[in-house]
């Protein structure tokens, strides 16, 4: 069987982990096996121990790089003197192009993350609850300086990441628009709606 | 053990439903049996059968229960003179009402409809097809009239029922908020950002 190709500028590893994270989606992480991921990249799984661990290793990866790219982006954002409303619409438009470019592996990380093992299960949970959190203050903090509604912080932040995550459905469906005509649209209706 | 009892004005079929709905969203239909649901109402399995079926005529009764409230809400709805947007405000609301007050039956609709076996499989995924080219159509005349943005009606239709879908979070995790407060939060949110 053929060797692991490494993918544009990216490592074997990387490679084996966009498959991994295919297939995870697909099949669901309980019910794919590393023989399985091994014939789907074309190599003999053994082949695939020289480039990661386990495959409880391959989801940490994927659900790690999604909490981080959505840590990171939140993290530069709030440093910004932007405008609380600013700042959501920003943040808004990473979900939904993530949602876009990196459904796989953003999808993994919403459905499979029950799959992590302790440390990483309770570590995963406890950086997406920061996540919302820093979310509800932003709105909180948005309401205060008179630029929101006055709608519960809670509800309103349930509401955008529900409605990005609606975008699985999209996914599913590939409904045929513009990805730029459908980040507008989205944040026309969502954040548009927040405005006082 | 006892007899199946009849719940306020229901029927003893509605109380094995109601129940089996509970169940069913917890534990899955598919790793949902009969023994257990007997169980669950304090009664003998083979007496169960002297009011249902079997465990699919169950699950054929809550999805097209659900099914039906929301196409009779549809109905009633469209066939008034009210504008577009209250149209959609007022089957937001219903939605909304929905997922708080059957929580069981719209969860069960929403994720198990896939084990529906043929004609309902069919027939299920027609009527929840209509019922959303209704409400694309709604949008759609809603934004010829200039009562809305011009934004992709499918779009904002998806947008609309993700955020409502949503609310199973919330019921999760019960967040301690008045439901009338986080419906009109909601709304406040939702219809008012579709408002030109």
């Amino acid at each position: 069987m053929a060797r692991i190709k490494a993918v544009g500028t990216g490592s074997k590893k990387d490679t084996i982990t966009k498959k991994a994270a295919a297939l995870f989606r697909k099949k669901g992480f309980a019910s794919t096996s590393m023989r399985e991921l091994a014939d789907n990249i074309g190599v003999e799984a053994a082949s695939l121990y020289n480039h990661i661990g386990s495959k409880n290793e391959l989801l940490q990866t994927i659900c790690f790089t999604i909490a981080n790219a959505f840590t990171i982006q939140l993290e530069k954002v709030a440093g910004t003197t932007a405008s609380n409303i600013s700042k959501l619409e920003s943040l808004i438009r990473f979900h939904i192009q993530m949602m876009l470019r990196s459904y796989d592996e953003v999808f993994v990380a919403n459905h499979e993350w029950k799959q992590l093992q302790e440390p990483f299960l309770t570590n995963f949970l406890s950086q997406r609850k920061n996540y919302e959190n820093a979310l509800v203050g932003i709105v909180q903090d948005g309401i205060k300086k008179n630029e929101l509604k006055k709608l519960d912080p809670y509800v309103v932040v349930l509401t955008l990441l529900s409605a990005v995550r609606g975008l699985e459905f999209w996914q599913r469906h590939k409904k045929n628009l513009d990805a730029t005509k459908l980040e507008n649209d989205m944040v026309n209706h969502l954040i548009k709606g927040l405005i006082k």
